[in-house]
């Protein structure tokens, strides 16, 4: 940690910073200039926050060295983290995962159409949801836990796993019995409880990066579910919200590599939520694997101007089954497989 | 609803989306130009979502005209709405209500001293965490339903009421028992299972913006607890995410205004959080009170370089009095009392 | 300077970036902590640029200490800069100084009309822009020299100063003969070209903020100006770009006091591009007297809806001179004089 | 154009609009619903403004229909625009141009070595900067027209095209003179004045994406160029200002599909500037490539921690080999050649 205090101060006020940080049982070293006094502290800083150092008189600026994240943090573990799923597949080993399904699931038939397409384009997630985050009340909610039996009934059909997004840690056992993933949303990322239940659990998770936050915030939204005991943990990206309209949010796709830099979870990408829009789908694909993704999830519907939700973003089969096609010749290219 | 489609779309595919719309009961109108084809949709839009409308070709954009927020809205309700707190408070009346107290509830001694200091400084609602959300899994969670009844103990000793944060629905039963003010977190603006749950009870709710809500998603947010029955709902403003940095969130003071304009809510400023930066909260306090706001909620600490969250943020009670004196004589001159 | 490298890094690496820097002249001090190596550089690090070490192997992060402005800082000069103008109005003095004219000047009678109505409301400063910068090519683009001249004239049997905004360095021989204050618009805030051919006159400079600009990228091209000599510099905040829809801009009314804090130069606001919406205007402005700004700059319009530019956020005389009013009353409260 | 009225306003002020709308020959369709009024206007409206209407009592919003952009529009020119440079190169014709050089011209040695490098990989176009657009008054600000000079001499001894940076019109008969592309920076989108400049010839324009422009008010820019007789416009995305700070802007890969969906113009992609990181540069140029980029534009320098700008982003030659290997490879997959 660095503290930076205004040249202005008085002798005593410098001191007692010094004495404070010192009582906590840590070295304070000078590395002042001629405009300002810098105190560098050296030692286990986790005792001590920047906001108290802050609130002292003639305290300008704290700067962090250290990340606030341990477990998520490849400076912990060099390695790549990989997950395997209940059915042997694995992400995060250097292969392209998909996932794919409707926004939300809303009859046994939609879901066994869907799901049948996405199967034949060579998917073996099924992404789908069943309690849905609504910005409107008077919307579509979901099925419920009727509609996640159902995924589990056409997933088992079809040899699937699935993913779906839990929003109430009162269904987590419910989840943690039929889910293969469990999604956490990206408006809950930073709902600490529900991730606190999540961590208690050992069903991967995929963490959605909320639509404002840093990623040293998401990273330590996974720290959370990691500090609770559960190590499987799948970043995803969904896009950022910015001022440009032209899409729905803002894909940041350097994230990927933020976090391939910062941590060693997987990091996936959701190009249907950030772009909001189908036509941008494909491309937004091509480029998630070419960067280095381990994997992506897209919202695919055989009527989308019929869905109860999402229908602007979402694939018709015919042209999910093209993206893969394309996704499989990008990926010969660069040795990856996509599954 | 404005329907825009490209002039390169087939009468067919036009066709397509206009009989979509009438066979929902709606009526479509003509407003198309040489370039583009535009389409007014007349009748109760409810039935149809621009998300459907998007996902037929040809379809360029869906420009919504109806506010998708009802019972928050000035059209459905003219007059202000002005909140009674269980003490007699009211809180939208014209005049600028003050909430203050620590950022967490860290010990009956810490909490009596500050809430003594802010209440003979003129402040009648006492805010203080008990359950906190915490980037950091390591950092200090809050005293929990103890300091909950702490809070009250010492309220009740002074005469206060007191506002907490909720964040998560299983201890409604006693947020309702022993507080005046349920505060939803800025986090958890978008937590719909919690808003639901809040909108069953009677408590009055501080809605937080969240850092990155627009103004219609938080009203919306308003909505889903009025949806549940509970009316009483004070929004709160407390910055939003930017790229400037020199504050921790940039204040939105218009969106006061907003609110005002849009709303019959009342609306109140936190600018501790939004400023994260003690030297600047008396003088956006006065600003709030000026641009209209019904009132202000801020941070008091009487050892803000100890104190266990926000010290940075903190001002110290002598600070507090210098700022509620001033306060007093700006609501003279505006003709607001300052409560 | 603060240099941050990974604990990964070799012993020669290292070495390598302690060289560098000891060649510069530089002293290295260690304050690693077993997680991670970090210098501090002591000395005039003017020599030596963040983007270098950056390019360094190994090396994480680079954080600079002292700010990149000189004489712009309030570390440079303690005192408030106070700015007079040739007809002795004094501007960063503790008064309020107002600003206010059309948006553009379309003729010798609407510019008199206007210039006429709010001298009558007290105000001493005539705005109007005679080049515009307009997003599109096929927009009224401003009268040019022609319409300084006018302004100059109106101002004149008025008994009011100029100010108007300067868009290419072809015309400043003549803004130095016309204007009393030179306004840098936003969209040319870091367009160094111009600052420097402004910054070799001494007429006062309005330098609008970059409706993206950090507030330390604002002021360095306040640094820009001063650095050519000259060192009468108004800041104005006039919103910048946020997700955030219902304003134009988001006013960020905490620059002020950020400009209060790291500068001796005086701030002023202009809420009419901040808002863009004339209904917001007045409450914006109190605020911004009530913040602590120096003045503020608004658009004014007998006939907004026949306006050629920026009817929307044009207030009608009428409204100006209840602003006015409204204005004193807060100055009285405040010992501030609106002038 | 349609304009929403609230269902407040009297029929007079309702007349009002209609008639001032219909008085510029234009006509107007009511499309109401019992919650608000709305009225579509029909025809040319080029001739109204939003601006004007919004400053009508009632009128709460204006939403435009027709881009305000023409000549830049797809719905103007159907077919891709190609531009071929003077040495025969095209850019915008399904393969990916590289553009490759130092940040700064620093000595004909420097650039000798970095353009020998970059050619030997098969890079055709030699960037640099000559006049450099600096935040600090202080750094270097590039050799100037010597610096061109020498950039040209360079060049044809490699035979290859430069691309360099106009910042002033005054130097505008040199650049058209020695450059094979000029160069508008990020910061100079919106500097109307230089755009009407360069409109004026028919050297190739690259125009950057200022960091907080909308993607149409990018092409409003284009426009500007196109609509003083220059159709040789290549758009250049190179990041958005945006609140995460990992990367020194978010690099917007979605702009690149939303300038193909709504114009004809050529788009490239500059990495170095969006993430400012050079570890980061080859897997977001491979994405660019594979979103479907026409190209890329990165700095590369022999001894980044010796640059005078740019280190932290520049690539090494041996980096910059690596990569354009592996553009080949994915090129290759995609039935594109890297040029």
């Amino acid at each position: 940690m660095i503290v930076q205090m205004s040249r202005e101060t008085t002798p005593e006020q410098v001191n007692k910073v010094k004495q404070f940080i010192e009582n906590k049982g840590l070295e304070v070293k000078d590395v002042s200039s001629k405009d300002i006094f810098v105190f560098g502290i050296i030692g286990d800083t986790k005792t001590i926050s920047a906001d108290s150092l802050k609130a002292f008189d003639g305290v300008l600026e704290v700067t962090k060295i250290s990340t606030p994240y341990k477990k998520a943090s490849r400076n912990f573990k060099k390695e790549n983290t990989i997950i395997t799923l209940k059915n042997g597949l694995k992400i995060g080993d250097g292969n392209f995962v998909t996932m794919a399904g409707p926004c939300s699931v809303e009859s046994e038939e939609q879901l066994r159409i869907i799901a049948t397409e996405v199967k034949k384009s060579g998917t073996r997630i099924l992404r789908g949801g069943v309690f849905k985050p609504r910005t409107s009340p008077y919307a579509f909610q979901g099925l419920g836990i009727e509609g996640l039996k159902l995924m589990r009934k056409v997933a088992d059909e079809l040899g699937m796993a699935i993913v779906t997004e839990l929003m109430s840690k009162e269904y987590l056992d419910d989840f943690v019995k039929y889910t293969d993933i469990i999604q956490i949303g990206a408006r809950n990322m930073q709902n600490f409880d529900l991730l606190k239940a999540v961590g208690k659990t050992k069903t991967p998770i995929l963490l959605k990066r909320g639509a404002s936050a840093t990623i040293e915030e998401w990273l330590m939204s996974a720290e959370y579910i990691m500090a609770g005991g559960n190590d499987n943990v799948i970043m995803c990206e969904r896009g950022i919200r910015t001022f440009e309209k032209y899409t729905r949010n803002t894909l940041d796709i350097s994230s990927v590599l933020a976090i391939k830099e910062l941590s060693h979870l997987p990091v996936i990408v959701d190009p249907s939520h950030a772009a909001g829009k189908w036509s941008l789908i494909e491309d937004l694909t091509l480029a998630s694997l070419a960067v280095g993704s381990d994997g992506m999830i897209v919202e695919v519907h055989h009527k989308p101007e019929e869905a109860l939700s999402d229908g602007a973003q979402s694939l018709k089969p015919e042209k999910y089954e093209h993206m893969m096609r394309k996704l499989e010749v990008l990926g010969t290219a660069l040795e990856k497989k996509v599954l």
